[in-house]
């Protein structure tokens, strides 16, 4: 497909097939409502429990086996998507080249070189980074591998969406976090209408939010705990394209109901997530996204990448749910 | 059922269907071999994700649901056990009075109370606590429930193998870590010899290994990192019994292998077992067990209830496995 096209849902049926040999088909759990605080039973699709902890591998593997495996892929990321890169790179016996801001943890540049990948330190932003990976492609003739923006990449995150489904038919609604577009590209693309697909932002990365209101893609200042996952400063142009064609809805959460879905998450299910894996069930369980009675929500749990050291502590009881002290579980209200 | 009698495969049916609105369906996820140093794919059940954290509250929900639901029940558990008693009861609207030995770790103890039992901490083991608990209930005609030598106990622990199974058909080998015996005694039971059930001990825990040399439950000193949740001193007589009406297999490994496969989960799954849930794991990647080609396996990870902050330390070189960094992501071999 041309670096132009929206996918089709077919493009993700295609995707699917391709990278099943290189993926995790993550498992979804049904929990029950009140241990959320919630009215309503709802699925969470674990998709942290991915190679390398986040759905970045999905579409990092489509787009290098749609190009055919070259010599060497370059990215410009120093977070999730050049984790995963590294690791497409290093599963398919090809080089990868990682951009990286200077200003990048130094715990997330090792970790991205411990992949075998080669890190390129480059200026203090992920713009420059990308303009330097951008140079070097076109100086060497590696593939790009686009963190958002490229067809193949929202085909591959799309296919969090197919299994979902599969796994969970005949959701109302599904939740998923917003960083660049790709994820929510790909999920509003498979879904097309079939399902209300409603995006979830931090109010300190209203990225998709302001294009939106904008009608456009614009750049915003973001800022905020969930920022070095969902922290893209403008949503790519094709999750814009593809969340405008299937109608998503966009809402917007605040920081402390991340802090407060993350410690929910570890407290009732044991699940670690980041914040910027944590933030699409912040909008349930902070009220930003309220479900009808009866109505089937699904969340994408999308990483799991951050120290989880700080879980332990107790649930803010500004969420409304009663706290639970460090390493004691599930205190959810009584099941009938 | 009485109380001496061991379960039947019929009874662990009857146990799902009656516990089926208590408990959550854990999920399976199937991961690839080389990311736990294996040659071959395996399942992973994984109970962590259960309420309060392990797999107890499926037999603590049995025993109360066949019995009735009484007034009060009581228990003797300062881990584990006594936090799924305590929410069995919330749950069921009923009273809990866990008997814990003073020795307990506070937070453990807090985390009951924050279930809304009632803590009596008496003595400083668990055999006081335990007949503490006997006398409370013979006194006030409480509901004894037993950290694992109850039929019904076995049976609704046995739900997990009948589950694995439906997700997971065809499974060669079933790996299960072993503290008092109910686990082991539920899964023994609901396959009955049509799979081999390897029961996984620390070296400290030996208390089924000890009991199957023995030819009888005998007792053991109990010691490592594993034995707040696998530290039974003895093996239940109904959990040994089934053990030897099943054959099943047992394999000691040493704490440094639960220390290893307790990281490798984490840091290639973003799974957080605490070292008990990562007990059956680490014989595998210890070579405890070895499958043989093609062999399809599976693990029970039954537990999650440990801080998690101590999982960012690289894996052990002694495994064999590389390191990652701390918060870093899967760095498993190449798949093909």
């Amino acid at each position: 497909m041309s670096d132009h096209e929206l996918p089709t849902r077919e493009a993700i049926e295609f995707a699917a097939r391709r990278i099943a040999p290189h993926v995790r088909r993550t498992p979804v759990i049904e929990v029950e409502g009140p241990a959320f605080g919630l009215d309503e039973p709802l699925a969470l699709k674990l998709e942290l429990l991915q190679h390398t902890g986040s759905f970045k591998p999905r579409g990092a593997f489509n787009r290098v086996l749609e190009a055919g495996v070259p010599e060497v892929v370059v990215a410009a990321s120093g977070g999730n998507h050049g984790f995963a890169v590294a690791h497409t790179a290093r599963s398919l016996r090809c080089r990868a080249e990682i951009f990286v801001p200077a200003t990048a943890p130094p715990v997330k540049v090792d970790g991205i070189r411990a992949l075998g990948a080669r890190v390129e330190l480059v200026g203090t932003t992920y713009a420059q980074a990308l303009a330097a990976s951008a140079a070097r492609a076109e100086h060497t003739g590696a593939l790009v591998i686009h963190a958002y923006d490229q067809p193949a990449v929202l085909a591959g995150q799309g296919t969090v969406g197919r299994e979902l489904e599969q796994q969970s038919p005949g959701v109302d609604t599904v939740l998923v976090a917003v960083g660049g577009g790709g994820l929510i590209g790909g999920i509003a693309t498979w879904w097309s209408r079939r399902a209300r697909v409603v995006a979830v932002e931090p109010v300190g990365c209203p990225t998709l939010h302001a294009a939106l209101r904008a009608g456009t893609p614009v750049d915003v200042e973001v800022f905020g705990l969930a920022s070095d996952a969902l922290g893209a400063s403008r949503v790519g142009r094709l999750g814009f394209a593809a969340a405008v064609a299937a109608d998503v809805s966009s809402v917007l959460v605040p920081e402390e109901a991340i802090v407060t879905a993350r410690r929910l998450l570890w407290q009732r299910l044991r699940v670690a997530a980041e914040p910027g894996g944590a933030t699409a069930l912040a909008a349930l369980t902070s009220g930003a996204y309220r479900p009808a009675p009866g109505e089937r929500v699904a969340v994408v749990v999308c990483g799991g990448n951050a120290d989880p050291g700080d879980l332990a502590a107790p649930v803010s009881s500004r969420s409304g749910l009663a706290g639970s002290p460090a390493s004691i579980p599930d205190a959810s209200p009584r099941t009938p």
